[in-house]
């Protein structure tokens, strides 16, 4: 069974809490919920003050400051708690930030629903230049509405969309994974390196997979599908991964990177040319 | 070695070539690079054709219709081709949801730049309730500028804010793990399960670790927090985790789940206050 977990009941909670001097405390879900205090919160932690324990506020909340926790814990009814006592992840990011930029430095930071159709059965998530957290929580809803299980469905996982001169902005994968850690589950990918956009093909198309050739400009995408549908696959040069790139995958000891290794490359597929000649 | 990776040089390819009878190609890239052909590559394509091979363009790409795809290569110079050769994701996601959905079922569907400022050093991402496409983009760029280290930075990784009623809505680790997927490097956690979080409690305090307590509702957040840091950990069973899950961390062979599995648990703080009677 491993490490045990033992329910904390009177006489080992005396030894443990004897043990200790001080106590974190995450706020929502332990000390309240919404605006109501669990009962009897406010009372035990009285007591641990008054037992003279050291009492701290440990919080992922990034959007309060350390005085709105210290008010409403009073407003709880909980023991006085001074800003100091709370450790809200912003005021923790803002001194990692002092720490770790040079001075005069700064930081970017980033920091509404429609009433749902009933005939909603899938998220669907492609890419959108106007994706938005309102749409994030709309997408969240649908996937846990009850009574109807929702399908989730990405286009792609592509990380980035290249443009030209070496910049890029942001794929579709970004979406996907954002809607996935929300709804906590997978996403079913269309796009490559998922097989489903070649059986696609396959059913429009009559195709021998040991007679088709995948040329693709990226490994994790092109040539991972083409080797996992048993196509003959060819990376071309003139896109995004590189040579550098299949000598890695060649060198680890991965299992799972072999399938990342095209049967050939070309610098362009203009040199497949030559081949064409009579 | 493991799978080798050859260069296809003229007589190879010719008996590759010879050997198929259809070519998957992807398109950025690949056959063109923005509104430009990559050189060589309509004549190539051409050949293929001439010799009769059929070819297909699997793309990614969600944003486009298989029409204007078809419009594309023919602009560019391009063999002619047809639109049902063109496998977009977007198009392969309807078809995806017409078989998986029941007949009348509907599907959700999701889907400008600032001038950058030289001082930004850090991208910071807290829980932002107007997170948007264009923040992405502008992340990305601070995070791929070339002439300076931006640092990533993530207020923690929660995947939900639960609501009152059982409901909840997208945490910041989605909006995070958004700009990692672009960025394509971890960010930095300041939250729990960090032990960052819990550095900044001891540097504003005199701690020992062995004598402090840390409880929470959470075992991927804070009870993992307060293992990792040494300390006694109490989970609460009035927020997000349950028994259950405890139960699953022990009994799994993962060495990493240990971590997981508090040293105590309550029903409710609440049980801790006979504990405290004198």
């Amino acid at each position: 069974m491993g490490r045990p977990c033992r329910q904390l009941e009177a006489a080992a909670a005396r030894a443990v809490l004897g043990a200790a001097d001080t106590l974190l405390f995450d706020c929502d879900g332990v000390l309240w919920r919404g605006d109501a205090a669990v009962a009897g919160a406010p009372g035990t932690l009285a007591r641990l003050e008054a037992a003279g324990k050291r009492l701290c506020y440990v919080t992922n909340n990034s959007s309060r400051t350390r005085q709105a926790y210290a008010d409403k814990l009073r407003r709880l009814g909980f023991p006085a708690a001074a800003p100091r006592q709370v450790f809200g992840s912003a005021y923790c990011a803002a001194r990692y930030l002092r720490q770790a930029l040079p001075p005069g430095a700064a930081a970017y930071v980033l920091g509404g629903a429609a009433p749902l159709d009933p005939a909603v059965r899938a998220v669907l998530v492609g890419f959108d230049e106007h994706f938005a957290y309102a749409k994030l929580c709309q997408a969240l809803r649908y996937l846990l509405r009850g009574d109807a299980a929702c399908l989730l469905v990405g286009t792609n996982r592509d990380h980035r969309l290249p443009l030209e001169g070496g910049a890029a902005i942001p794929g579709t994968g970004c979406l996907v994974k954002a809607v996935e850690v929300a709804a906590e589950r997978e996403a079913f990918i269309i796009g490559k390196p998922s097989r489903y956009i070649f059986d696609c093909v396959v059913s429009e198309f009559d195709i021998d997979p040991a007679r088709t050739i995948m040329v693709g400009d990226r490994l994790d995408t092109d040539i991972l599908m083409g080797n996992t549908c048993g196509l003959t696959t060819i990376l071309t040069l003139t896109g995004v991964s590189t040579l550098e790139e299949v000598k890695g995958h060649q060198e680890s000891d991965c299992p799972a990177r072999k399938n990342l290794i095209p049967d050939y490359y070309v610098d362009s597929i203009a040199d497949l040319l030559p081949a064409l000649e009579d």
